[in-house]
């Protein structure tokens, strides 16, 4: 129907007769002549018609936006002061010779441009209409070539692109599932994966040696800003590697994929370990792109009076530390300094002391601080050496139980890095590893700090006799303080997996009933294996610099976890409920 | 940990020290020396351990089937008499000099290779051993690089692929939906897509122009051979491209398929018409490898005194049509002949009247029959001429309501066609197209043949008058008597798809309750679209040669809609089901 995209004519295409198909983005009048700017998927083009060419100058002059026209025009040069050096198409235009309405359209509910400022539950109940802009285009755009390059890639490195189930049983991945009943097997339900993991390690031990899914995943939990209940998950399974060859392996992806798809050359990723990022970042997940780390500084202040400090410093839990920001006296108001003693709140702290370092020559004027009194000068000094503080510098403390203080000084790191814009770099990519195995629970029981399928790095005997010593052979992508992905090492040998197992609580009948297979799989001869799983939607949002996942998903599903726009879900007649042999529960029944 | 796969090693590796890891494929002790077929995903090689590296030799020694070993060895060649023509790396052994066992195996359960005789149940239930298989193997790798194949097409030809929803609302296919409760919006649930069909629609009408995606769908009906709960559909749609684009787009794609994995020339696909598909072959995906075809003889009996015969010539709703089997009188014996008749009774025919042409010169005794006796001589003659028979050939009859003669003398043609190996060629493709838009119920009421979006190729008043003359824009593409894929020009304009649902009794408040986004988004601009859908798994088990749907699945389901391996669907505790605000439906609730 057509010869050509509008958004491809350039000046080299000058002469040419072309007919081109799409949206009418904008028609104006002007001297008597219309100008229509012509959408397609690859951008816009101006095309005129004027009234010389009668017939279609009146079709033309009837068009509205959104119309759907096919026209033929041939292309010209557009005059120099016409020239639109905005628009990649702006040194031509078509002039317009034949043109055909091919749909109308009523006038859209909102602006399709980046002026849209409608509700997100505008844009989601018109969700055909709110993908026509511009920004949306570009993002599933992106994603679209972004998982043709990630497939690329694995394909040339040996990945055999397998699908794994959908229907399937509750898998162990900890959050609630989404089920669905059985019509065959009455009174039972599949569950919708969280993720892949035990088929994809089910496939290693088939031999399949390299596996790799583009795979949908479920998970029905509370929605927060960037979670879906379908969520996409590019899942990797190998086997025969170690963690540093598949570290290798996929952050050759990464790398890859930022250099072909954005020009950026992430270099080689720095490793740090798990209790290295907690202890100078305050997260698993560490933003390396702010240059702020938390200092120790328990040893200095051990010997206080002062109660806020000398308390946490002498508890065997507790934790003091500091973050230095240079510069601050000047780029930090009264005001900020009050809210971000609200802000660490929310992590459990007391309370911000903080110093600011007007003269650090004078420890006794030269200090502004509403704590600083309570320091003997001695420690003054050394906690002002420890810092490397300079003058104009603000230090902030955290004295609490141990979590606190890393949690709270750790988002407080964050805030200040926005706040700020301390940012040193755009792109600060590490590995996490060295995780712990474990973490216990209030009740004093333990969980998978990943999942129990993680290998640990040490015998299972040496796992059962100190479980909260043992490190996993687990690795995190993080990527600017986001969690890009995550894997581990797998346990391939059964003793091992029940021994986790046993940790875990889980005993020798549970593990039969809902492990079974995987017990069982282990024992015939299950091969070395280890892999990773990245969040797709995720790294979209960070590529395109996106603020919401939901937008750069085509039909994302609203904090409720539902579609306006098909309004899912639904209500279902009572004859469906019964052929699965189920009945929705009666209000009255729940209050009992 | 490795330097090589097994399989790929070569006289040219000789004297090459390789490191591989796999699995005992086969042990052996022969003359004091220690032969392990080791196995890979790429294939198996020998190794050789003899005595004199003796500490080596006695882990040799200890190894069994299906342990996981990673060994080191030389490459050599093999004596002459020991070269092994059946494997490709018959030519070279591996001289080992290194052996750890990385995993040890039980006794598999059942023999891993083609001799396999065990029910598909234990097949099922240990699917990790069974994709150890080589056929399966080569099923699944075949299908991944069918899918890169795919997806490289696609991505050549400008289609994005863009991800459509899982947790979305009933479609209309007709199948029954599974469904899923949604926690949070009480008393109501979710559906698993039976196809993308209306989010790829509203794709296009969001001018994304080109789209694509390997989509899983769902459908709870009761499992055929070639069914499975969950599908794999290779989904297309375009926008601003005619019927003939499109086949020609998607032709391109199955004929390049088949060029690149296996080397086969499809040449240009042939079209016909529903009707004319119907008439000649008794079927809408007619197998064009068998050279039967079915010739109408109505006019010819319409005057016979034989009742049989004449009824139906002179029914409108009759039709008297026969098969002409050339050489059919000495390969088919008397009981085959019988068998026949009672299969066409699977189709409603009351019994199947032949001729045996023995010596069509004699009218009189030449002609082999129990009904040739009611015909007279003129019409014998007449009947041997319009089927062109010769001495030798076999005619069948079939003379009854059309749809039944047509149905049991279709399935009559393709049982000829496989129990005499009448086929002409490996691979017959070819598109089945214009077809009706609707098919009558047996209560008067319509049924869209393909589905309610597709669109007609007359005028919305043309349809209204006469729906059931009224042809679709739809088009089959069929390969060897299957439906490979099927697809359509949709309706792109809001009064068309209200009169196709109104033909279909789907009244106006039903129309907004189900359809309402649809019908809006037509309102909005809607571009003229159409596409088409493939059966991956259908495609993979005809490229393959498979004889069923599970052997190109991963993880397939079983007829009764369960995976034996994990045991899904399972149970679910009464917590689970109080959140979703359902419960299970006691026994004696559904006696009454």
């Amino acid at each position: 129907m057509r010869s050509d995209y509008c958004g491809v004519l350039r000046s080299a295409d000058i002469d040419r007769v072309v007919t081109l198909c799409g949206w009418v983005d904008r028609r104006r009048d002007h001297g008597g002549v219309i100008f229509i700017d012509l959408r397609d998927r690859e951008g816009i083009v101006q095309v005129v018609f004027d009234p010389d060419a009668a017939e279609h100058f009146e079709m033309a002059d009837r068009v509205r936006s959104e119309y759907v026209l096919k026209l033929t025009g041939r292309i010209r040069a557009r005059a120099p002061e016409a020239v639109n050096p905005n628009m990649v198409t702006g040194e031509v235009e078509v002039y317009g010779t034949a043109l055909e309405i091919l749909n109308t359209a009523e006038t859209v509910p909102f602006q399709l441009d980046e002026h849209t400022d409608v509700g997100e539950d505008i844009r989601l109940k018109y969700r055909y209409l709110d993908l026509r802009r511009n920004e949306m285009q570009n993002n599933l755009y992106f994603r679209s070539k972004l998982t043709t390059a990630i497939r690329n890639y694995l394909d040339e490195h040996g990945f055999l692109d397998i699908e794994t189930p959908i229907l399937t049983r509750a898998t162990p991945e900890g959050a609630r599932d989404y089920l669905v009943p059985s019509r065959t097997h009455e009174g039972k339900f599949f569950a919708l994966p969280q993720s892949p993991q035990l088929f994809k390690q089910l496939l290693m031990v088939s031999g399949f040696d390299r596996y790799y899914q583009i795979a949908k995943c479920f998970r029905d939990e509370d929605l927060r800003a960037d979670r879906q209940p379908e969520f996409t998950q590019i899942d990797i399974e190998t086997s025969f590697l170690d963690e540093e060859e598949i570290m290798a392996i996929t952050e050759g992806m990464v790398r890859k994929l930022f250099k072909e798809l954005k020009g950026i050359e992430l270099g080689e990723f720095p490793r740090m370990t798990h209790y290295q990022a907690m202890l100078r970042y305050g997260s698993d997940k560490p933003d390396l792109r702010i240059p702020l780390e938390m200092v120790e500084i328990k040893d200095l202040v051990s010997e206080v009076e002062f109660k806020v400090f000398s308390g946490p410093a002498n508890d065997p839990n507790g934790r003091v530390a500091a973050i230095k920001v240079p510069g601050g006296c000047s780029k930090l108001t009264r005001k900020q300094l009050d809210d971000y003693g609200k802000f660490v709140g929310i992590y459990g702290a007391r309370g911000l002391a903080y110093i600011k370092v007007n003269d650090r020559s004078d420890l006794e004027g030269g200090l502004q601080s509403p704590i600083v009194k309570h320091l003997p000068l001695d420690v003054r000094a050394a906690i002002l050496d420890r810092l490397q503080a300079k003058d104009g510098d603000v230090i902030f403390f955290g004295a609490d139980k141990a979590k606190i203080v890393t949690e709270a000084l750790g988002a407080l790191r964050c805030k200040l890095g926005e706040d700020l814009d301390l940012y040193t770099c755009e792109w600060a990519p590490l590995w996490v590893v060295a995780f712990p195995m474990f973490e216990e629970n209030d009740d004093g029981s333990l969980t998978a700090l990943h999942h129990p399928f993680t290998a640990p790095s040490c015998s299972p005997e040496e796992l059962q006799k100190n479980p909260l010593e043992a490190l996993s052979r687990a690795y995190d992508m993080v990527l600017n303080g986001t969690e890009l992905g995550g894997g581990s090492a797998r346990i391939h040998d059964q003793a091992m997996q029940q021994a986790v197992f046993r940790i875990l609580g889980i005993e020798e009948a549970e593990q039969r009933e809902k492990f079974g297979f995987l017990l069982d799989a282990l024992k015939y001869g299950a091969p070395p294996h280890g892999g990773l799983a990245f969040g797709l939607d995720r790294l979209v949002m960070l590529m395109t610099g996106s603020s919401s996942i939901r937008d750069v998903i085509a039909f994302p599903k609203t904090q409720s976890a539902a579609c306006v726009m098909t309004d899912a879900p639904g209500t279902v007649d009572t004859k469906q409920l019964r052929e699965l042999s189920i009945r929705l529960r009666q209000k009255e029944e729940k209050i009992s």
